[in-house]
């Protein structure tokens, strides 16, 4: 299968393997890391991006900054590697399975004498990414079983393989219902400003052999008036108690738009992406972002020098314009609240 | 006034000067056009663009046209002038405007011998060109009254003195209101696939005064539910009898947007941009680009080689959605049926 092909993030005992997805798809270039602050600063400079992804590269780069801690004192161990860990929760505020790759990594580092609290660090990196390839491979099981051979679908952003480290939220959906057999064409918006869906959505649809049209962002919506759309299925970077739900800028839109054209809007992720201690999306930071990723495209200036430009990476969108949310445990429906406790910890 | 200065179109009586937008900002460079070919190729490829405008550039077209046209026998002149008039028919389908000048051009060339008519013919263009320029400085006069002090105010594509060849509709309603001595602030969005947004509208508000915020077409959304837009306001490339407005792709997503978040969504269009032969939205014919505009951005590939887009340059805001359309002949609102047949002709 292709998405084993695509491995975003690659552990190597002694090194991080990444593909620089920034330079996709003119390049697949791939890039080793033994620096944890160069992990850190992939994930910044979204050289490695997706929600589940940056979690699985933070847990890979926090082992990595274990392994290069001089000594064998336990206290200046953790002290230490307390103060890596603070290096990757300042990269990006808004995917919460970030947080709960470090406080993952965090509890397994108490047992034992430091060499066993490497190991088990590495452990619990390789755990993760492993639990992260399964539940995005169980919930484009059960989301697939949502499309109907000859649907449309409408996607934003990417949410494959490269964003997941595994087989992808929604386009892993996408992806499972063209193995059922179900023939389906997948309409991609390019996800200004920087573009994941015509660099990697385009390019990851190309290679599973799924026809794709590529649209700028302003279209879906004339797309979904004119009839063409049978659903819209998104990714998630958070997703509050209540069903809100943080994804990529844009997001909220087509959820608005779904909804006025009566088209079901699914969102697919796995349960490390529900964040229960916060109530509502209104609690969910969103990263503000290099207004210059606005006024430029591939490092091509467009607007006029000194343009102001504003650039919120994400957008919520409330959980009432939300048909259902695909997990590895199940699809969850309104209301939100309760389904989300039972499966959420 | 800046709008004296910004001339999108220029009749020079032998031939025609345009400012080149497809350069801008990068560049502000005229063209002198003295052959009529040129100057509907210079429509096709939108280097002159906007609903008027390109009535405008259609008409000065045909009129140089005529000027060239060897000869003194009548039918002759006649039977060349709807050759060159069918040049300009086949460059762009949407925008009524140009269809309604060339219309009018086609009844300019009636009475008197072949001279009588080529000068005949070049009065009727600049009688266009100014009756355009005095229906949108008073439709903007009129449409400022709408705008209260303070207001942040979202608009998308390129409606000012580049696109009218006079004051502007939507942005002229901004410029407008600003002289009035209202403290204002814009939200432009960037209008993907050619970026009118960044490259026109962001230029145009800068040489104004006027702080504007460039975000990406899928922000607005964001910006709304925010509460920070306090209404839209959008021009027109042609409006059905009954108030559906075809305008750049991406208005009817914003109309959407506005409803969902209660915020007044205002059309901003010369009477010329009325098309009471067609009875909805539903008639208007779409335009369908090259789908390099969306693949490409300023000649640069952004979407894997042999990606699949589509490239609808507009789409159609049904009636419901819309607040008012702002006309020089005053403010129509529903029933729009009643209102339009009224003042349009």
């Amino acid at each position: 299968m292709v998405q084993m092909r695509l491995k975003a993030v690659e552990w190597l005992d002694d090194r991080l393997r990444i593909l620089d997805q920034s330079k996709l798809p003119h390049e697949e270039s791939f890039i080793d890391l033994v620096d944890y602050q160069d992990v850190a600063l992939a994930i910044k400079e979204m050289k490695v991006r997706g929600a589940p992804a940056i979690g699985i590269a933070a847990a890979y780069g926090i082992a990595l900054g274990a392994q290069s801690i001089k000594g064998e004192n336990k206290d200046e161990f953790l002290s230490q590697l307390d103060e890596l860990m603070q290096t990757f929760v300042s990269t990006r505020p808004t995917a919460v399975n970030l947080f709960r790759a470090i406080s993952r990594m965090r509890k397994a580092a108490t047992g034992g004498n430091v060499p066993e609290m490497k190991t088990a660090l590495a452990s619990e990196a390789k755990e993760i990414h492993e639990e992260e390839i399964e539940a995005t491979r169980r919930l484009s099981q059960l989301g697939a079983e949502l499309i109907k051979d000859g649907f449309t679908i409408l996607t934003h952003c990417n949410t494959g393989a490269l964003a997941t480290g595994g087989y992808g939220t929604a386009l892993g959906i996408v992806k499972a219902a063209k193995e059922q057999g179900k023939r389906i064409s997948v309409f991609a918006d390019e996800t200004r400003p920087l573009l994941q869906g015509a660099r990697l959505t385009a390019w990851e649809l190309e290679q599973e052999g799924i026809p794709v049209t590529l649209i700028t962002d302003s279209m879906a919506g004339y797309f979904m008036n004119q009839g063409k759309i049978d659903c819209a299925i998104v990714g998630a970077d958070r997703i509050a108690a209540n069903g809100d739900v943080a994804n990529k800028i844009g997001t909220y839109t087509l959820a608005v738009l779904a909804k006025e054209n009566s088209i079901p809007f699914y969102v697919a992720a796995p349960i490390s992406t529900v964040d229960l201690t916060l109530p509502s999306g209104a609690e969910i930071p969103i990263e503000e972002r290099d207004p210059k990723e606005v006024t430029h495209i591939q490092g091509i200036r467009i607007a006029p020098e000194g343009t102001n430009a504003a650039n919120p990476a994400f957008d919520v969108t409330p959980h009432n314009y939300i048909s259902a949310i695909i997990t590895e445990k199940g699809m969850i429906r309104e209301p939100y609240l309760d389904g989300l406790a039972k499966i959420a910890t």
